[in-house]
C-alpha cells in the first residue's frame, strides 16, 4: 500500500485479523507500531523509541500519583545475595525457579551467589531494620523504578517477559489496619490510573489465597478484560502484615515504649500494562493508543495540490497547525516525508495508533479547515483551522472517554452470572464467569484443569473512594456444589 | 546539638573538617545529608530518598536537553551474551576484568554465560544492523536511562561504585565528520549542564589516546576540580568512527546506491556527578546543593514565641509562606516537627545543603518579614513577607551563580602553567598542572608512578558554541624533555 517502506524494516506487512488469530494479530500490531524488537537473550525484548515513549508517559503520570501520597523514590541495587531470598520461606518457593544467578564477578568466583533482582522485598526489608527504630519513622513510603528479571518459560512481548520495567512500592506501617488500608489505597491509584489514563475499565478485586503474592496476607488486583475475553492482571498491591518484618527482624519502639512488629505492603505495575492497552484497544488496522499515553497524539498529513502554489498553501497551513498545537502542549508530528503518497502516510499513523490525524489539502485550505480523522472510530469531520486547538482538545478527550466506554461495555457484555459447570465453561470461552466458589484450592485446580480458566478475584466495589466487598451471596459452589459464600470472577488469563 | 536525633540513625554525628581529612569529610557529609546507605553487596550503595531526588532532578534536566537534540529514549536488556562483549577486541580487554557473570537461569546452567551490562555498545550495535539499512535511517539518535555494573576494587560512594545509575547515548551517523560533530555536540550538552545546573565550572577537553574509552577514536571529557585540587571525570562523549560498525557488521546503502560503513558515538553521565557536586561545593557544616538540583530549595523554620498568640501568628505566617512558595513552583518544606528547638532544625537543613532557610519568629512577624539565610555563604538578611517570592527567586539565582563562580575561581587559582618536573609535582599537590607533554604513553605512566597524577586531557576552548583546540604551543615535554606540541592538564583524579 505504501510506495516505499516507512522504515527499512518492512513493518508495513499485513495484520492478521483478530477473528482469525488473536495472538498473531497481537504480534502483528506490535510490529506494525514498531514498539519492540527481539533481544538476543531468550525472553527479553528491546523497547524501541515508540514503545519506550509510552512507558515514559505511564511513568510520569503514575509517579505524580505516588508522590501525591507522599511516596518517596529510592534505588536499591540490582544484585541481591541468594541468602536474602531464602530468608522468607514462601518468597523463596515463589521465586527460586525464576532466578538469574550471578556466580562470578571481577574475574573471580563469588563466595556467595547473587541473584538479579526478581523483586526487591528482601533487600529492602534487610535495610529497613536500620532505617526504622521508632514510631516517628513510620509510615515509611518508598518506591523504585527499575527492571526485574524472572526466567520465563513461555515469553510473550510485554505480557510475559523475562526482564521487564516496573515500579515497585514498599511501605512500612505501625499496624495491620494501616498496612491493609495503604495496600487498598494503592489499589485505588492503580484502578484510577488504569481507568482514566489507560481506558481499561479494570475490574478491582482480591486474589484468593492460592493466587496471593508469595508471603502476602492479602493480594489486591485489577483485572481488565482483553478483546478475546481473557483477563490480564494489570497491577497488584499486597498487604504482608508482619511476614517481612519477622523474616528480617524489623520492629519499632511505639509511643508506649514497647517494641512492636512493623507491617508491610508492596505494589507494582509494569510494562505489561502496555500489552494490555494494545490488546484491549487495537483493531484490525493496527494499534490504538489512548491519547493520554500516545507518544504522538496528532499526526498532520499535508495533501499536496496540483500546482506549486496550492501545495505551498497546504504546507504553510500544516506548519502553522504544527506550531499552534505544539505550543498548546500537544504531542504533534508533521509528516512532511517526501516521496510518500498521503494514503501511505495515513496507513503509517493508523498502524501506530495515533489518536488523531489532521489531513490538510488544497480544498481544506480554501475552506479554512482541516479534515480530522479519529483513530478509534475512523470518523472524519471538518474542523476550522481558526479554532484548531479547541477542536483537537475535544477530539482527544472524546477519544479517551470512548475507548474506556467501549472496553467497559465489552466487559459487561462478556461477563455472565452463572451457577453451574456448563455456565462456567460457556462463560470463560469468551469472557468472565461470575460464579459462587467454595474457596477450596483443589476445586480451583480442577476448574483450571478442565477449562484453562482460573479464579481471578473476589470482585470489590468502590464506594466513596473506598473498596468494599459486596454483601455475601451464599449458595452452592458452581463447580463442585460445596457450600460457598461469595462469587468470584473466573476467566482465562494472560 | 539537636535535642533528639532527626531520624533514628544518628546522622547528626560530627563532620570531620576538610583540612583535617578530606576523604573522611566526604563520607561524613554524605551521611549527614542522608544520601546513601551501604548495600549488602560489596561496592554497591542504596540511594536513599534525598539522594535519589537529586538524581531525578538531574535526569529531568538532562533528558530535556537530549530531546532538544532529537534523541529518542529506548531500553535494551540488562543481560548481554558474553560472546557480544568479545566481538570488539579493545572492548573486551577494557571490560572483562569488571564483569558480573550470570551462569544459571531458571534453575539450569546456561549454554552461554550472560553478563550484567557494564555498558551497552555491544547489544545495541548487534541490533542496529536490523534497524539501519538506508541513509534514510540516519542519523539514529538513541539514549537509555539504566544502571550498569562494573566490579570495583576500591569502591567509594557515588564516585566509584560497582552498580551506578546513568544514561548512555548511542548514535549512528553516515560519516566520520558527522559522528565527531555529534560527539562534540554532546560534550557541549554535558558542559552546559555541568556549568549551569551543577555549578561545576567544568574544564572541557579531549583524552589522550591511552585514556580513551575502549574502541573509541576520540574521547571527550569534562573535568571539574574538587576542593582538594583533584579532577573528577564527570561526563564523557566518544567518537568510535567505524569500530563498532565493523565489529557488528552495520552498513547502510547511501544515496549513491553503494554500501557504506556506519559511524558511531556513545556518551554517558552518571550518579557520579552527585559525588562531584558534594565534593566541589560542600563545607565543614555539611552538604551544599545547588538550587537547580536541590530536592528541597527552601526550608521554612518557625521560631515559637513566648505565648500561644505569638506562636500562632508565627505558624500562620509560616504556613502562608509555604503555600505561596509551593504554588510558585519552588520545592519547599515547613519544618513543624514538635519537640525540636529551632537551632536543631537549622542544623538539620544546613547539613542537608538546602540552599535557603527562612526563619520566621515573633519579631519577624511583627516586622512583616522573614530572616533569609543562604546556605552557601551563611549570609542572613531580612526579606519582606509581602514580596517573599521575588526575594526567594533572587536568592536562589544568586546562590546558583555564586557557587559556579566560587568553583571557577578555585580552579583558576589552583591551575598552574608549569614547564618542568618540579613544577608538575608542585602543581598536582593541590591542583592542575598545565604542561607541555610529549604524547608518549610511557612518559604518562612515569608521571603517574612518580606523582600519582594522570594526563586528564588536552583542554578545548569554546568559541561560538563550538569546541576548538587552542593553537599549538610547541616546546619541550615538561616531564621528559622530548618535543611536545601541545599543553595538557595533569592532575590527580578520583
Amino acid at each position: 500500500m505504501a510506495e516505499q517502506p516507512v522504515t527499512s524494516q518492512g513493518t508495513d506487512g499485513p495484520i492478521t485479523p483478530r477473528a482469525q488469530d488473536y495472538p498473531q494479530w497481537y504480534q502483528d500490531i506490535i510490529a506494525a507500531a514498531e514498539l519492540v524488537d527481539q533481544a538476543p537473550v531468550r525472553g527479553c525484548w528491546i523497547l524501541r523509541p515508540n514503545g519506550y515513549a509510552i512507558w515514559e508517559l505511564i511513568q510520569r503520570d503514575l509517579d505524580r500519583r505516588f508522590k501525591e501520597h507522599a511516596v518517596q523514590n529510592v534505588y536499591f541495587p540490582v544484585l541481591i545475595p541468594m541468602s536474602f531470598i531464602e530468608r522468607e520461606k514462601e518468597h523463596v518457593e515463589g521465586f527460586s525457579p525464576e532466578l538469574a544467578v550471578v556466580t562470578h564477578g571481577g574475574g573471580e568466583k563469588l563466595e556467595e551467589p547473587l541473584v538479579v533482582r526478581p523483586t526487591s522485598e528482601t533487600i529492602i526489608w534487610s535495610t529497613l531494620n536500620r532505617w526504622i527504630r521508632s514510631h516517628r519513622d513510620l509510615p515509611m513510603l518508598l518506591n523504585q523504578w527499575c527492571s526485574v528479571l524472572r526466567w520465563e518459560k513461555r515469553p510473550r512481548a510485554f505480557l510475559r517477559t523475562a526482564e521487564f520495567l516496573w515500579q515497585e512500592g514498599h511501605t512500612a506501617h505501625a499496624s495491620g489496619e494501616e498496612s491493609r488500608a495503604f495496600a487498598l489505597k494503592m489499589l485505588g491509584v492503580y484502578y484510577d490510573f488504569a481507568e482514566q489514563v489507560l481506558c481499561l475499565a479494570p475490574l478491582p478485586g482480591e486474589k484468593p489465597a492460592h493466587e496471593r503474592f508469595p508471603g502476602a496476607r492479602s493480594t489486591f488486583t485489577i483485572e481488565p478484560m482483553m478483546q478475546d475475553g481473557r483477563a490480564l492482571q494489570a497491577g497488584t498491591s499486597h498487604d504482608f502484615g508482619t511476614t517481612l518484618a519477622e523474616a528480617f527482624e524489623v520492629s519499632y519502639q511505639g509511643e508506649d515504649g514497647a517494641s512492636h512488629p512493623v507491617h508491610a505492603t508492596s505494589w507494582g505495575m509494569s510494562t505489561r500494562t502496555i500489552g494490555g492497552v494494545l490488546m484491549a484497544h487495537g483493531d484490525d488496522r493496527g494499534a490504538i493508543i489512548p491519547p493520554a499515553i500516545a507518544p504522538i497524539q496528532v499526526a498532520i498529513v499535508p495533501v499536496p495540490g496540483r500546482d506549486e502554489e496550492s501545495t505551498r498553501a497546504v504546507e504553510d497551513a500544516a506548519a502553522l497547525a504544527l506550531r499552534e498545537l505544539t505550543f498548546a502542549g500537544y504531542r504533534v508530528t508533521l509528516d512532511s516525508r517526501p516521496g510518500l503518497r498521503p494514503g501511505a502516510k495515513y496507513f503509517h499513523w493508523e498502524r501506530r495508533g495515533v489518536p488523531l490525524r489532521l489531513e490538510i489539502g488544497p480544498r481544506d485550505v480554501a475552506a479554512g479547515q482541516a479534515t480530522a480523522v479519529t483513530r478509534h472510530d475512523g470518523q472524519k469531520r471538518p474542523v476550522p483551522l481558526s479554532e484548531l486547538q479547541v477542536h483537537v482538545e475535544d477530539a482527544l478527550e472524546a477519544a479517551q472517554v470512548a475507548l474506556g466506554q467501549r472496553v467497559r461495555e465489552a466487559r459487561e457484555a462478556h461477563t455472565r452470572t452463572v451457577d453451574d459447570r456448563t455456565g462456567i465453561e460457556s462463560a470463560v470461552a469468551d469472557g468472565y464467569a461470575s460464579a459462587r466458589w467454595c474457596e477450596d484450592t483443589a476445586c480451583a485446580e480442577d476448574i483450571q484443569a478442565q477449562t484453562r480458566a482460573t479464579i481471578r478475584c473476589f470482585p470489590l466495589e468502590r464506594r466513596d473512594g473506598a473498596f468494599v466487598q459486596p454483601p455475601d451471596d451464599p449458595g452452592d459452589c458452581a463447580w463442585c456444589g460445596a457450600p460457598a459464600t461469595r462469587r468470584v470472577i473466573i476467566a482465562r488469563a494472560y
